[in-house]
């Protein structure tokens, strides 16, 4: 195979869940049936990795100053939503029921990885609550350990300032059968029951 | 997510197995930890789809006029290999066996595909066979029901030429179980049996 073929296929891998074969596929696929297809794919990626950059206020990625959302007037910014990544932001806007805005960590507090809420942008969350007069910041981040650890610190930074702080509630996932879930997923559902009669 | 996104993930789904979610994972992936190396992406998968094209002896993909095969004169080009695909010969070639030449077909005869000799360049292999006196064909296809047509067509074509015309042997693949075989796979093994002793 020549070599340029050879270097398309190693930097496909740079992909994740890409590997050598999938990648031969891939090039060959393009190459015989999509190579306008291809050649667009090449301009989106370089574009992309060249001009994205962070909204200033609530870290998403955007090539502007600010993203579509706190581009947004109708956009509720006394409510954020924090979030660990970027995407996590298009499953919540799915759900069509938040109005607010957002605030990205890029990650959670993991002192093994050495991350502290420096390197999560918290200290600039903190700008935006008091700037905004943030009402209410909801925690969507994932109940894991550092998820947790880093909810409690948003939690206890927030404690002198009149602001609710919410989190996602726990409980069983939507069309989900009980015997494929977890013991700590099910006592959450247990004690965060909601009450349909007192008869 | 901004539209510049939306797009490249898009364009991420012209990949053969790439769906949107793994698109938007790779997208993550590579502005978060790769953007280097998703803008090596971007350059190796442009120059790959305007300068690739086919080699004028054997028609695998190059982007000179003859491939790295064809232009090597070490290669025996008495011996030709007719694969199916430009992938089948790194294959071949990792077997360190094969010293000869290829020829690449793009396909195979097919009717209910409307795709007949000419459109998988038989003439071209006739006149590659004639030109440089051609003393073995291999016949490195598949052996399904359009690879057997092929195969056919071929042999039939060269009947009155003095040429050896052969095929990969049918049979086991090595360290293969048994019983996930197909019978037609283990008919030919038995057909094929190689005398060990004749006690």
């Amino acid at each position: 195979m020549s070599d340029e073929l050879q270097s398309l296929i190693q930097a496909l891998c740079y992909l994740p869940g890409v590997g050598p074969k999938s990648a031969q596929r891939m090039v060959f696929h393009l190459l015989r049936h999509h190579r306008q297809k291809g050649l667009e794919l090449a301009r989106h990626l370089e574009h992309v990795m060249q001009n994205m950059s962070h909204c200033a206020r609530c870290h998403n990625y955007t090539s502007q100053t600010y993203c579509s959302v706190c581009q947004n007037p109708d956009r509720d910014t006394k409510t954020v939503c924090v979030v660990e990544y970027p995407y996590d932001i298009p499953m919540i806007e799915k759900s069509g029921v938040y109005e607010g805005t957002y605030f990205v960590l890029m990650g959670k507090i993991s002192p093994l990885d050495g991350l502290g809420p420096e390197d999560i942008g918290i200290p600039k969350l903190y700008e935006v609550v008091m700037q905004n007069q943030v009402e209410e910041i909801i925690l969507a981040l994932s109940p894991t350990l550092e998820g947790q650890t880093t909810m409690h610190f948003i939690q206890s930074l927030f404690q002198n300032h009149p602001v609710k702080i919410s989190q996602l509630a726990l409980g069983i996932p939507y069309d989900c059968e009980l015997e494929v879930l977890d013991t700590t997923t099910i006592k959450q559902a247990l004690r965060n029951r909601v009450l349909l009669a007192t008869n």
